[in-house]
This record gives structure tokens, sequence and C-alpha cells, in this order.
């Protein structure tokens, strides 16, 4: 039997995993033992989705099949424990990291930023975190767990520490949370002062997805009204332009009933501009090839 | 057996409803006589929503649970009469305005805004009602019903005449609502001029939450284009600030299927920003209590 | 058995067919040959979620009841194949064409334009055909088809020819057709622009509901996030008052689960701004009767 | 402009009303002031997916198209009041029932059985009224009214007497409910019995769909666990064959998300069946016109 | 204020809690650390649902309100971890069986079984534990985990060993789980071999609601083709009409989107013959009230 | 990087595909040019459906761990026009049929049957095809079109001739293809029948899947009440056991919005029951490996 069309990645993604600049990679974890639905069938429906975009966009003049991209799957089954997920997350992270390759996973909850911070910190000790969101997630403990989504960049910054994380597009948190984040100067209004801020540093940037407003993005696991357009977060990331992006994730996009509505849609073409955004910020001269 | 969790109110509203300054109330009325689905479902999806969000608000600085807050449940059976309902809602409006708490009444349609306005009104002859709706709500009768959700703001507005109906949002109407609205000066395009109306008359502010986009409210029985964004709302319920908020509604939200989707997080939401506006605007010398 | 109500038409559109000046057409195809979901829903759901609305229109200032106005129903069968549906088009707009009628499409897939145009284009020679959407349009063939929605508006410009096609709120097209559209002087960033290069000639107005961001209409085949909301789409739409608008089309609307969510309020609202936007047009001397 | 296909009725049911033996009448009333949900949107779904089946049954080995049958249509307005809707049915009802055609009414809720037997009883005072349904609907008030989907049968036994109303498929009652109807001999658990208890009398059969288990008919307002299957309920149906059955109605179907999911297809179905059944047992010397 | 109507429980579970035979407990544990779907809203689904049912029911001739009867709300927070939630169902149902009263859990998913067993087997040393599932839930781990959904019935084998564990209705299992359950003997395809086994020993009741076919409950988490129809479950529980049971849990109900379809009427009545079935196997001298 | 999980195919069917003796082959058409919904979901709804099941099935006693199984993903394009598809089934199906391997295609709609059945004529002149199904299929044009779902079992009925079609489920058709189906000999109600014409002769067994119920398998294109249940389904499969059977498909599965609901865990039964059907009639002589 001849060449089967075979089992669709993200869109255009088909480059070699060894042999290419970016690497998607799907992580399909909402911390339950379950089946049934989350944030663990975003990897799924991310791909799916990314059929309805072109591969060329006109805003960065830049087409995904001139990219040197590849999906390399789900990097863990969904029925794994966190314990198992962050051990392969930081696997598979820091193999990519080790290649100069620039990871892109495709969350997934958002505690899954954190082992894949921890590998690009220990590559690049000067390492700027760049959280788009609608929370804070600095909580120290919640519901008796100090690893969750709620707390996860409390986690980042006992890691990295202060003056290493951005956090932009919060608009929800506890009263402590919001003194922590100021106190810290954790929390960038303007797009531009955050961009400033970043300067030539390398960059792990997280989008978890309910930076958005829930009417551009009601498939996410904790809505909170009063958030960004999609023009307003691309605004926001083009702010960052040829910023050193060594590593991404985009998470909470949890597809209702299966692969869900239009919200797939927003997440994989913010899955887009991510890849186009990192693609601009590659040193020309590393190149592993062009195309994978 | 020790401390059941017990059955949800809304978020933080766990004082007794005897002694709190702020009283929430269902009302799970939509005027059919079976089970199935509308604007009766609302109280409950409410309360779920509540769920997803913080107790503490950075825009007004305050925590839910350092108010004076009660939940008393839904006031009536889904399967009551309008004759009972109005009965019921004049009954517990009236204790409550009686006791110098503000009422808020969770929805169900529109027409739950009547009777409450005539027991406020009985207590505040110089009552403002503030309607934040798309809809006119000014026909003399619909489809033969002298008392409906299409009619309610016109039993209003014969209640407590001229000068004391004041409409925001408003964007569908027949020609002779327009007109009578202009005429009787109710009509205000910009929120400051609604807000200089207001002053310090006591006020009861009802919320059709179709006054937002469809984009953003879903849910709702009469979902109309063209609508207010979710932070438009919020800036204007800001302009109000300090305003003396005697009752209020949030009305028309028809959760989908059961509990619905995320209009439940942005009715939820709208219902928090009452609170808190009427907490800000309480005279402090006559707090029953701290908490409940 | 006396005066049954009826099978409902589109709101209001109760003249006769014979003797109104805009006629909507229902042309419930989206090119596949089996039952199940799709734009073939749209022109009925359309035509119930009319009912949500009022018939007149402050912004127009206008009344549905005072137009003539009438709905021809579906003027094909779900199962028909395209060469079948393109010969109704071309007939029934032929028709309406002859008899000095704005015929008005309710799709149905983009695809539909074509016969449309070809049949205004025959009696209007400098026909200006204006398309509102997300996407070019303007591959040359997609799938091995020349003849799809992908490829209705190169089709046109192949029928026209140059400085006769105006896009609008474009987003979405590969680096050819991007270059293509400039090319032609097709792309129009701005809508002021846009009206002044129509001038008093003829137009032939497609308004693709993907124009407008998934957020305002989530139920449509092609979902491209970063469109316009309905108040901006709008206001596009009033540029062009006064404009002669000899045929019209609405399309790509594909209600999910039968008749489909709140997307048909506002595939409805648009159809009613058509409306409103070509009877403004209509020479007053030629008219065939006040209301049908 | 020439022959338009036309607003569709119900399959194949385009005979002249006038003309017709067998009328189907949609009566979409729920008993609700407001737009959205519930049984007022079943006949317009029951047409829509009456699409989806063949006019030819090879159980009955008929064809719709060689009936004489006709849609007339929605005989009310959906925001009508149950006053009007009453006026509505006893006199679209009475002129069908004078003209010896059987008229089968498109619910709607359940209450619409009452006017159409109190034509059907004047005309045929032997009148048999067989009732399929899940629930007792014996109640003497309910929520204070008399006049509810749950009062209904008791109404009409009420008008008819003891012998003249038979029960079958029912499933959830009071205890009250199930000694009331023991004690008139109305409940059948066999459709054998209750075949032979109805004879040659006229019938009024009103099917209530809920008496389908959930799992076949998911869409209506009462789902109530352990019901009949669909072929369970045909051939209760078939024990009919025969039966001058005078008038007709099919109710309680609520088609979720306006024309909703399959549920349509089993509604259309048993409508189609009713038809059959009707046909068979009409008393051929009488007949008006081969296909309307 | 007088007289709310309250937040409403299970339908007609008003007693006090301290005072009643029969305590419904929720239990919204999923095992999850985020906000949105899945068992946890089961609770709350089951309690709206519980509406549409009436409380008297024919099979058992017995009336709701004429029981020993309470809803003592959740007795835990969604948020909370396992270890949290395995303690507080300790001490509930601790307290419970020590007040001879019997728990009915509600679930969440079939790991909670594990804690209540333990409390009752401590209690009733000849507990004998009845586990009507579509799975074996025997695996020794699964993805890593000795506590999950998927192991619960062999944590429940360990602790009560050989001889105490009757299945029934299962249909999916590894070839492990096959040969375990044959092994020891757990394995009843008939259901009066099964009330045989259980005699008069105390019996936990465990109903996992994918036992039903995805027909009849397609609203769980794992739905498995082939299950029982409500009739054939009410039929198996018939069987044990007489028996002593301590305690039981309704589990794997997952509402889809919020509070779901009518899988939830399905739920309520599956909760509703457990709570006749237990009231019946009560010893008349213990009773503690007549209704709560 | 090492050992990515992978883009997931059908449950552990990760054999080779030139080795296996099995091949699944995702063929996503279902006719029409654009993106949206429809029966193109079903593959990828399949495949991630499975992994709710087991790989071990009880009745067959055997697992699909250790069958020669592959899957070969999807063999067309989604956007692809009819004559590209079969000519991709011809080749993929023509190659695996000549490497004695038994492809199993995953629709798509049920015209896709066609040219599969053709290649294995070719190799099999002695072919006969069973078509399990709720419509006859035996039109001989619809709508227009010679090739359509409508008339696929004409065109194999014109392929293979008299003897050689066995059809089963059958419930819908015009009293032409009724007649048809009849004349020729090829309606079976009764499955042992049918198993008994097959005997040894080498089978084609086409599924599709409306020859469920509706309750059972809701979401598909066009269904008809009055159905087989799941087990009722199995059964009939069951009867042809030992059966020599060289090709299968299984149609006519569309999942609603996107993944859809648990009707696909009843798609991917069926895939795993047919997979045991096939695995158990392979002569074991001619294995070319044990898995893949």
């Amino acid at each position: 039997m001849t060449s089967p069309v075979g089992v669709h990645g993200y869109l255009c993604a088909d480059g070699e995993v060894e042999n290419s600049r970016i690497v998607l990679m799907g992580v399909p974890f909402d911390g339950t033992a379950s089946f049934r639905p989350g944030a663990r069938f975003a990897p799924r429906a991310v791909r799916m989705w990314s059929e309805v975009l072109e591969s060329y966009c006109r805003v960065f003049d830049a087409d995904l099949e001139e990219l040197s991209l590849a999906d390399a799957g789900d990097i863990v089954d969904q029925a794994s424990t966190w314990s198992a997920v962050s051990d392969c997350i930081r696997e598979a992270v820091g193999a990519a990291v080790g290649a100069r390759q620039s990871p892109v996973l495709l969350g997934g909850e958002h505690l899954i930023t954190l082992p894949a911070v921890e590998k690009c910190f220990e590559t690049h000790p000067d390492l700027m975190i760049v959280q788009m969101d609608a929370h804070m997630d600095l909580r120290d403990d919640y519901g008796g767990l100090t690893h969750s989504h709620a707390t996860v960049m409390r986690r980042v910054f006992d890691l990295v520490g202060s003056q290493a994380v951005c956090q932009y597009g919060i608009r929800s948190g506890t009263r402590e949370e919001w003194r922590f984040s100021r106190e810290h100067g954790m929390f960038f209004p303007d797009a531009d002062d955050l961009a400033k801020a970043v300067g030539r540093r390398p960059v792990y940037l997280s989008v978890d997805l309910d930076v958005l407003d829930p009417s551009v993005m009601p498939e996410t696991g904790t809505p909170e009204p009063g958030g960004l357009t999609y023009l307003q977060l691309r605004d926001a990331l083009l702010k960052l332009r040829g910023a050193r992006i060594v590593g991404a994730d985009v998470v909470e996009y949890c597809p209702s009933a299966g692969l869900g509505g239009p919200s797939g849609a927003v997440a994989a073409k913010v899955v887009r501009d991510l890849i186009f955004l990192i693609a601009e910020g590659l040193d020309p001269e590393s190149k592993i090839g062009s195309s994978g």
C-alpha cells in the first residue's frame, strides 16, 4: 500500500522532529484520572481546527510551509499522573532546548508550564517568563495542593526569582495575589512596557487562553469576563517581535463536547501566531534546516 | 453527622438572611407552567457559575467575604403562576426594604421587576428606576397581555410617572416605543448623563442581560446584535458609584441545556458588580452587621 | 377552514412575489448530497430567527411593514446538484432583475454568488461587486474544483474583469491571493474608499457572514478570528447608503444543530440591514407598490 | 419570477387545505410569553425533520403522495395567550370536523388537546379519547392553574365523562391520579384491550411524545425514564388499524436549541404513522379528492 | 423576611439530617483540580432533575413524602484533593452508620465508593458489596495510580476479601480482570443469583450509571455500548427488595454542559429507586422519625 | 528528542501498514467542498473514541494487542473531489487486497463503498456484499446524481449482479426500491439466512451505522427511527463468525460539533467488532506477522 495521507498533525508541521527549529508537543494533561472532557482534548482539537487556517499570514508576511517546523505528537498519554507527565515534559523540553530547538507545548492545563520552564531555565539562567493570563495563578497552595493550575506561577517565581516573571492581561486574583504581583513588579498593564522589560533576554512565553474574553474563547476551564479580543492579544504578541523565544506554551483550551466549537479556530490561530513570532526571532546562522 | 458543606448559594453569600444588608433572592419565573427551559433555571446557574469567580475584585478593591451578604434561596417555586409569584416578590421585597436591606433579585424574566419596584416605591416615593436593556419594553400590551416582559417598563412608568425611569443601552423597539421614550425623557445614550439624572435619589437598578451583545451573553431569550461588551456595561455601572441603590435585579439570563455555557460567568460577574456597587452606596452608620 | 396563519417566511416579508420591489430567495445549497448540516439549513434558520427582531429600525428610521417586500421561499430543493442550483438561481434572479426587483439571496454557501452575478451583469454591464468576507476566495481552483466557495470570487473576476470587484474585511488568503487582489486593486481596507469607488454604479452586494468575528458569528463554516463586530459591519454597510443595490446575498451561515444558536439573530439582522439599505437606494419613481 | 419551491410544510403535505381529507395544523404554543425555547418550536422542527423520511412506508404499504393531505401551517402566532390559542384551535378544528376532515395538531404542549377534543365531541358525542403518555395529567389543578399540561386529561374527563378516555403507556402520576384512573377504568396496560374498548367509536388520538423513553425522545419537556421504544409505540398504534380517527395530535416535542437533534426524526415519523393510520380508517365513499 | 423557599435539595428530601433514616450526601469529586466538567457537577444536576419526577412511585407504591429522608448537601468542596475528600466521606458515612442511618452518596466518580465501604465494613464485618457497573474496575493500578476509578473495586476487594463483592452488568475489562473476577466468584450474570448470594447480609450497593447503555445514559465519563435499559436496571434492583442496604452510592453521571440533558432524569430516578429500595429494607422497630 | 508518543491512530492499531493483516483507512469524505461538519470528521472521532474501549473483548475472547493490525491514517484529504477520492480508495484498497490484507474503511459517507467493492471484486469474482443499513440505497439516481449515498448499492448491484448483495436491517426505501430488492432476493430479514447465503464466499461487509436506532446512534446523517440496538447489531455480526471478510467499511457516522458525543463509542466499538470478526476469519497459514 502506497503513501497514506496519514494521521494529521498541526497544519504544515510535517518536518522531521529531529531536524526542525520549532517543535510542537501535545500535552493532553488536565490532572484527572478519567476519560472525559477538559483540556486533555485540546491538542487534538487544535490540530483539527488548524485546518481551517491558511498557512500564510499577511501580518507576519510569512508561510508555515517555509518554516522548519515539526509536530512531535502528544508526548504523554492521557491517563498519566502528574509525576509521569512532568518527567516527560522535562525530558522532551530538555532534549529540544539542548538541540537549540524551540518547543511549543500544546496544553493541557497551566501546570505544564512549570517543568518546561525548569528545563529552559537550566540552559538560560537569564530566562524571562511572560505570562498572558486572566488569573494571577500566584496562590501558595490551592485546595491543599502546592502544584496546581492556581499555583503554577508562584512555583515558577520560587524557581526563577524576582524580576523574571512578567504578567499581562490579568484581571482576577485574590487581594494577596494582587499585592504579591505588584510587590515583585510582575504586573504589566501595558504591552510596550513588557516588551521593554524583556529586551533581548531569552523568553519563555506562556499563553493561558483565558486571557481572551469568554466571548472569544468560551471553551476554557475558568472563563473570566472582561478579557482581550483576539486582535488585542495579537497586538500584545506583536510587541514581542524579534524577541528570543526559547520556549512557549498555549494552555487551558477546553474543547466542549469532544473537539468543540470555533474556540478551536482561535486556539489554532494563536498557536500559528506564536510559531511565526518564534520563527522571526530565530538567529539565522544556526538554522538546522529550511523546512525540517 | 457533623457540619455538611451544604447546598450552595451564591459565592460567599452565607450570612443570615435576617442580619444582612444585601440579600439575594432567586425568582425562577419565566411565565410558563411546565418544567423545561428558560430563565427559570437562571438562579441555579448564576449560583453555580459564581464559583468560577474570586471573592475579591480589584476594580472595587473589595471582597465579598467582608460584606454583609446573604442568599435567601429561591423565593418562589418554578411552577407558580404570575399571580403567586408577584405576591411572593412583594412580600419578600417589602420585608427587606422595611428592614433597610437591599434586595437583589436573580431572575427570571423581566416582568419580575414590576412588583419589586412597587414595594421600593412605597417606601421611597422619590425612587428612580434605571433600566439597562436592549429593548424598550414599553408596549402597552403584547399578544393580548398587559403584564409581560415586553410591557413591564410601561407598567413601571404608569406607576412612578415621568422623570423617574432612565433607560440605557436600548437598541430595539417599535417606532411608537422610541417616540414614547424620547417624549418622556427616558432614553439616556450617555451613562454620565444618566448618573447626573439619578443624583442622590434612591435607585432601583434593573439589568436585563440582553443589554450585552449576543457574543457576550448568547444565552438570553431575545438576543439583539449590536450590544455592549462586558467592560462597557461595567463602565456604565461604575458611573453609578456612590448611588443609593435600594433594590436591584439581574434578569433574562436563559441558561441553555440546564446550567448552560459561559454566559453564566458573565451573569455571575454582573451580579458581583451589583453587590459591590450597592455595598459602596450603603450609609455606613446603619450597618446591621459586618459579615451577616 | 378559514385563514390559517401559515408557514412563515422572513419577518413581514408577506408581499406578493410578483409585485414586490425586494424579493428574498432561499438557496439551501452547500454542495453536499446528503441531509445533515451546513449552510443548507440557513434559510430556515434566518426566517425563524427573524422573529426575534422588531420590524422597525431606529438607525434607518424605517419599518419593514412599510416596504414592498416578499419572501419567495426556497428556490431550490436541498438535494439538488450544483448544475441544477445554478440554473434555478439564474432563472429566478434573471426574472427578478428583468422586473426591476432587487433579489436578496439567503445562502447557502458562497458559490451561489456566481450565477446571481451573471444575471445582474447581463442587465447591468457596469455592475460593481462588493464582497464583504474574511477570505479572499480568489483561488483559481481548490481541491481540483474550479467552482467552489474558495474560488467563487476568482470566477466573478473572470466574468466582470478588473475594477469591478471591491473586497472588504478580508483577513485570510494565500500569498498568491493577496498579491492578485492588490494587483487588481480589489482590496479596500477602508469602507469610505470603497463607497467612493462604488459611486452610482449598480452594485451586487455579497456578505459572507464570516467577515464577522467568530465571537459574533460562531456558526459559520470557516471561522477566522480577528473579524468585525456587528456594529463595525453595520457601519461599513451604512457607508453604502444611497447606493443602487440591484442584487445581494448573505451567505455561509451554518446553523449548528438544526436551527442553531443566536448566530441566527445576527444573520437575520444583517438581512434586515440589507433590506433597509436596498430600500433606501430604490429610485422612487419606479415603485411597483407600497407594501407588495 | 416563476415557480418558487416555497416555504416547506410537512413532507408531501401539499394539498389544498380546503380539499384534503387530512389536515396538519401547527400549534406552536407552550404557554409562555417570551421568545425562546420549548414545544413552540416543534411544528417547525417536525416539518424540517420530515424531510429525512421517505414518503413510502412499508409497514402500511402506503405513500404520502397518494393521500389527500394538506399542511395548513401554524394556526396561531407564537406569542398568543392561551385564551387566543384555544379560540383558534376551536375555530380551525371545528371547521375541519364540519367538513369531514381529520385534523392532526402538531403541538405545542399537551393543553392544546382540550379545545380540539371539545369540537370533536360536539360533532361526535360518542367520541373516545386515546391518550398515549408517560404522565397521568389528571391533577385537578397544578400550581394554581386549572388549565395546564398537568391537568388537561382531567378537564377532558370532566367534559366527556367516564368510559370515554383510554390511557396507554402511563408510568408517572400521584397516588391520587393512579387511584382516579383505575376507578374510572381509564388505564390500559395492554394495547389489545385498548383497541377492543375503542371498537368502532370515533376516536381522538393524542400522543404525548414523552410516552417514548428518554433515550428515544430526549427532547421533551418532562422526560420520564422507563418508556416505550419507537417500535413499541408503533405496535400500539397498529392495534388501532381501521379505527375511525376523527382528530389527533402529537404534543410535547421540545426541540433543543432551535430545531434540535434526531428526536425530530422520531416526532416526524410518529406524525407519518398517524397520517397513514387515519388514512386507512377513512370511509372510502366520502373521499373529497385523491391527493388534495 | 419570611420563609424563603430556599436553595433546593433532592426532591422531598427535606428532613433534618440528624433525624432521618436515609441521608443523601453529594460528593462532587472527579479527581481534577480545575473548575470545569465531569462528575463533579452531578450532585447539583441530580437535585435539579429530581424535580421532573413525582414523589410517588407506583412500582414501590410508596411516596418520598412519607419517608424519613434528608439531603445533607455536598459534604466536600469541589476543589478538594482526594485525601481531603476521602477523610470527609469517612467522617460523614461513619457518623451516619453510627446513627443507624443509611447514607446514599451522590457521586462524583467511582473512587468515592472506597472510603464509604471502609466505614460500613467497620460496623458490618459481614458486609456484602454489590457493584452494578459496565467495567470491572479491578486493575491493580492504572496509569501509575493505585487509587483510581479503574482500581476502586480491587481496593474494595483487598479490604473485604473474597465472597464479599458481587458484580452485575459488567461488559468491559482486561483479560486479567475477567480472570480475576471469575476466580473469586464475583461475576453474576443473573440478578436472581446475586440476590440469593446477598441474602440477609448487610449490603453496600454501588451503582455506576455506565451500567446503563449509552443510549439511556449518554452523559457518563466512559460510555460502553451494549448496556442495560433503565427497566432492566430497575428489574435488577427489584430483585434486592427487602435486602438490608446499609449504604449506597450512584456514581459516574457526568452532566454535559453544566446541568446536562435528560440523562439527569435517569440519574435522579435511579436515586429515587434506591431510596425506596432502602426504605423497604429498614427494620421498622428502629425508625427515628416518620418524615425526618 | 526521544520517543514521542505520537499522533494517535485507532486503539492498538500500531503495526506497520505494510506488514499487517488488517489495515484501517480513514476516508473523511462526505461529498462537500467546505470545512464544516458531517461524516468527514468521523475517522478522527472514531480514533479518539476508541480510547474509551478496552483492547480485550470477552465475546470474542481476543485482544487487539495480539492482532496484526495497522492504521494507515486518512488516505484522502478532506477537501478532495469524489473523482480524486475514488481514485485513492481504488489505489489503497487494490494494494491491500493484492497483499492479502483486509482493508477496513472508516467513512465518510456510504458512496465510498463503491470503489472499495470494485477492487475487491476484481480479485474475488465470487464476492458477496453484505449491506447493514436502514436505507435501501437502491435508487437509480438521486437529485440528478448517479453516484450518491442514495444510489450506491444500485451501482454495486450493477457491478456484481444478482445473488451477490445481501441487505440486512433495512427499514426505509421507496416502493420501487422495496420491489427491486425483493425481486433480486437481496433483502434478508433474518441474519441466520444471510449467514447461510454468504457461506464461504469472500465477503465485503459494509455497515452503515444508521442501521442502529437513532437512540443508539443519534449522530448520523439520516436517522431513521425503529432500528437495531447495539446488541442486536452485534448478534447479526456474530452470525458471520468464520466468514472470509476480505474488505469492510463503517460509514455515515457524523459526529456533531467536531468529535461529538457518545455515538463515537458506538462507532468505535462496531469497528472493534469488525476487526475481531475479520481476524477470526483469516486463514492461519498466510499470516504476515503476529502483531504487525
